[in-house]
């Protein structure tokens, strides 16, 4: 199978000019089939502060009432969707910008409010891969935006690091997929403190005892579980690493 | 060759629940291939104010400085585009909302700054007519939002009629193609006060004739004029009607 590579960035890594720029030369420096996923939290609790709307956050996560729902509507599928698009354009690459409504390529449904109403959020209940691969067949690399739709009329935000790990695992029966996560550090550390402890290769079972002695601990937990599951739904390979190392072979590698 | 119909609405119809849903249900029912093409000038000055910033018109257009142009790529890419992609979802057309980045179906250049400088809005240089032709045989409906990209990396804003006139012509190559103005009028009225004056066939004649005498004023001279140039660029017809009756055979119709 022709190999596929997904590539998931988060907010802070897009909103900038230098740091999007940069990755963006790089992500077309990869080789084969790519897909992009986006983030993009900053801007929209910046959008949201300038509009008057206060950010709400349980547990890290976005709260999101109706105005939230505006507001990440126009950031994540306008403003950083559509700079992405253009700048990959500009770069020779024939991107197109996805939300999950687009093409119904991922339908969710929202959230029930109990034990906590995160408002206008979805989980996955369906990806439509052989749209997707439709389209990267084609030459077209999909960028896909943290949103998805109900199918009742209603866009839903959808963490990204989901989008990336359900559009892999979509893709897996069509490509040879890794699945790539650039986080803020180098890599799963060993001691949080020393960016040289990477570890290159984790395994579930020295996971599961690295979290049970609180070495793996915080965000990292559901990004890791995430991964493992990826794997066993037919993903190659997750990688996670810094942004600005995308086309070097570094970071934490699990297969 | 297969029909297809390209309908622009303007913002006032796109950003009301009623109005968008109305419009949305009469959409599904037209027959045979379909675009949508949409405005949002509206709220682009609703959120524009919310934000701070001053809308600047010339001559009935928008004055697009940088930060309208984050502005317009929000309200138009976003929060518009995938509102209708989500109701069209809703009502099982499956859409794909693009602006001309997207897929790089429509290349524009930035307008030069003399006479008039309009700041970051393109004028269109060439339309992938294909593109968007192998996304209607898929039985795809391509939701077109009024901006293009200049190849660069940015983004420009981009009249929707201009749009919807651009992508009627480079689908006139696949499709036997009946462009669709909404209008808030029912068509082209030989006396503006009188809703029951409209001319229900134009020719060209005709028009240069009732524009001579003042008759056909203001916005509607451009309309036309892009319209008579559309019929020369193989479009089949053209059609000025009000939203409510796009699926009546009323209106103003030239061809």
């Amino acid at each position: 199978m022709e190999k596929l590579t997904l590539i998931k960035v988060g907010g802070k890594i897009v909103e900038e000019t230098d740091t999007l720029n940069s990755l963006l030369d790089d992500f077309v420096r990869l080789c084969g089939a790519k897909v992009l996923v986006h983030g993009g939290g900053r801007s929209a609790t910046t959008v949201a502060t300038q509009l008057g709307i206060t950010t709400q956050m349980i547990d890290g996560r976005r709260v999101t009432d109706e105005a939230m729902l505006r507001v990440v509507t126009m950031v994540y599928g306008g403003l950083v969707n559509k700079q992405i698009v253009a700048g990959l354009q500009q770069r020779g690459l024939n991107a197109l910008g996805l939300t999950g409504a687009d093409m119904n390529y991922m339908l969710s449904e929202k959230r029930p409010a109990v034990p906590i109403d995160y408002g206008f959020v979805g989980d996955v209940k369906k990806v439509d891969g052989a749209a997707l691969a439709d389209l990267i067949a084609k030459n077209i690399v999909p960028v896909l935006a943290p949103l998805t739709h109900d199918g009742k009329g209603n866009l839903l935000n959808t963490n990204a690091d989901t989008i990336a790990g359900e559009a892999a695992k979509a893709l897996a029966r069509y490509f040879d997929v890794t699945l790539v996560y650039c986080f803020e550090k180098k890599g799963v550390l060993l001691d949080e403190t020393d960016e040289n402890s990477v570890i290159p290769h984790l395994t579930e079972n020295e996971f599961e005892r690295l979290k049970a002695q609180n070495v793996i601990v915080g965000g990292m937990v559901p990004k890791l579980t995430n991964a493992f599951a990826a794997l066993k739904a037919g993903v190659r390979a997750v990688v996670i690493t810094k942004a600005d190392d995308i086309t070097k072979n570094v970071g934490t590698r699990i297969e």
